[in-house]
């Protein structure tokens, strides 16, 4: 007997028939002589209209009371996928995220997962209950609720996974796996069979919405083998695990497009030791996720420095740079939010080099111009104007051949 | 410096505007040097769509499930207050009922508190915060939230106000007190300026929709001097208050429709002691509220017992009644919920004698044929059928003279 870990997704529950339709598969998954641990995400687009409503109030609502807010939206699905359950006949019970023993740190909106106590998971299960966990939530140090930060619903599968010991911990989308490139943007995009977590991890944080980082991250820590499927068809999805040598074989595994951050350039810093850390500093301690850095050689030994957050975290940044500007001598600050990140990801650049050329020739030869750049050992990410996205990851899609099967590139 | 918990009903919070003006209010209580805890019910419609949702999925949902479902409509009224007063300039914090210590028995749908430990709410008050707390709710010792039923947050005041001992608890809503009668009904209603626990109590439970029963009777119980005014004015409300003995000049306080009763007639039972507490007994095991009982005399040795229950527990009735008729030897039942409770209420009844015989004459004149009769030292109900309920409440309205104030009667 299996122990599996099923998470749905917002748009995979989103009204009474689908919630019924899930009760099915859970019920079926358990019927093939499973333990099913199922984790769900708010009802369709709850999260947002509980946002919506918030800012309706309070342009900037307390983050504590936003967390309480969201965290319902959780609640209200696991308790009608219980009921959805109970009217197929199953056993089930539903619990929130401090029920079913997850405590998470202090940052509200953004909690990390601290640790999973599962013995009423375990309990349930024993009865030959299915259990329903919230996602996106758990308690903290103070006792108050707290989310995990949006795709949230995905770690808590995860991290209830490798805290159950799970044989698998399957994400259920209205997507039938990973993609090379967003199908929507690229038709020829092939589904993966399998991908290594740290292709994913890159894909991931480079805004292809499949699945969460800091989930693939966990899964990774922990070994869980993950699965990304359609909740909607019965076809097997794409399974994100170890690397094994011959995923080397593949230079490029995706292309993916993030068009949901900004830019920050501060202008005409003094070039001395000091000035970025503490500026990088201050933006951490606001739990600002800053993602590329680039610092630009300047004469008159002042310098410019750009770097990207999430666009939803603008607000915040403009909080900590805008104090700072006199402080460190600088002399303005720019935002531009129009524009796109995008990245190529694949395991197997660490084996073939000439990729980066390959990359920045085939966007040059379509007239996009490249911002910004940042690599790493697996992936190349570039900084370009938005309106330019589609068009660089169906050029990238197309140089790197990402629409033929395994043939080596 | 006082302390007075608030508690604003549904309507009072039904959307984005009502909460700023219920923000307001509850600021400008704060600002008049009060210490302030407010309770809400769920934002407007928020309960009874939850439950329609929960119905569509399953038509008998299980009652734990039906809590946690239920439970989360006031914790987003309460964050959300919290927010549109953090947007006044506030300090305010919410609770959910777990969080504010209150902790109730095992009853899913109709748990009842049990006990409340404020220490949360306390320290909160005295840091300077307003503190909401989410009413209807309360934390059960399987570490469940259950709610409290129907019109629970009033109770969830009530009892909160006994635990902080606070100086005064306000039940803000959307009529501006206790009337007479049901001003959409008789419109020559009046606002009574005070109402002794006792006959509130019994014009609660007799369908008066202006305050819940349990909060009448925990406020009696703990002396806490409960006001029902309006949310939307200043004017002051209905003072419900320990009975003193100028209040018994009246005769006759106000008279009530309840049309969410439903009559079970069991027919010729055999007539031998113990069946009827039998019946009575598993009744009350499943927590259906018995509330009037009538047994006919007849020949033959047999009998007709029929007995009023809230038309909401009719289903749950008919599984205790239908297996017993058998045992019993009874020869059917039959179920009828067009019917009406029609009541009238005094403490002055206790010493003026006749006022049955003068309700009884009105509706008889009235042509308003009586089913059953239920009697207590002051109130006076009988059963008629629904669809002459608001004529009859006119005619006891103007037979007693209750639109004149003050006045022998």
């Amino acid at each position: 007997m299996s122990l599996i870990v099923q998470k749905y997704g917002g748009s995979s529950v989103a009204d009474a028939e689908c919630m019924k339709r899930v009760a099915q598969r859970v019920l079926d998954t358990q019927k093939a002589g499973n333990s099913v641990v199922v984790v769900v995400s708010a009802m369709g687009d709850t999260t947002d209209d509980l946002i919506d409503l918030a800012k309706k109030i309070n342009p900037q609502p307390d983050d504590r009371e936003l967390d309480a807010l969201m965290a319902t939206g959780e609640q209200i699905s696991c308790a009608v996928l219980a009921m959805a359950l109970h009217a197929e006949g199953a056993q089930a019970v539903s619990m929130t995220g401090p029920q079913a023993g997850i405590f998470v740190d202090e940052v509200h909106t953004k909690a990390k997962i601290m640790t999973i106590k599962p013995a009423r998971v375990f309990k349930q299960l024993k009865k030959g209950n299915i259990v329903i966990v919230a996602g996106f939530q758990g308690l903290n140090p103070n006792q108050d609720i707290a989310t995990l930060g949006r795709g949230g619903s995905d770690t808590t599968a995860v991290a209830l996974a490798a805290a159950l010991k799970a044989d698998r911990c399957q994400i259920l989308k209205d997507v039938e796996g990973v993609y090379t490139a967003n199908p929507r943007v690229v038709p020829e995009a092939r589904k993966l069979d399998e991908i290594a977590y740290d292709e994913m991890l890159e894909l991931a944080s480079m805004g292809a919405e499949v699945l969460q980082s800091r989930a693939v991250e966990f899964a990774k820590k922990y070994g869980v083998e993950l699965e990304v499927l359609s909740s909607f068809t019965n076809k097997p999805g794409t399974v994100v695990r170890e690397e094994v040598k011959k995923m080397e074989d593949i230079v490029v595994r995706g292309v993916a497009a993030d068009k949901k951050q900004a830019k920050v350039t501060i202008m005409q810093v003094p070039d001395q030791p000091g000035v970025a850390a503490n500026l990088f500093k201050q933006l951490a301690a606001a739990h600002i996720n800053v993602d590329m850095i680039v610092q630009n050689v300047s004469e008159q030994a002042h310098t410019d420095i750009s770097f990207t957050a999430p666009v939803d975290d603008l607000a915040k940044a403009k909080n900590v740079v805008e104090p700072l500007l006199k402080k460190i001598g600088a002399k303005g600050v720019n935002y531009d939010n129009d524009i796109a990140k995008i990245s190529i990801v694949g395991v197997g650049m660490k084996s073939h080099s000439g990729v980066a050329y390959r990359m920045f020739e085939a966007l040059a030869a379509n007239k996009i111009n490249i911002e910004m750049i940042s690599t790493s050992e697996i992936k190349i990410s570039v900084v370009i104007r938005g309106k330019q996205a589609d068009k660089a990851v169906q050029v990238l899609h197309k140089a790197f051949e990402l629409g033929k099967k395994s043939k080596k590139k």
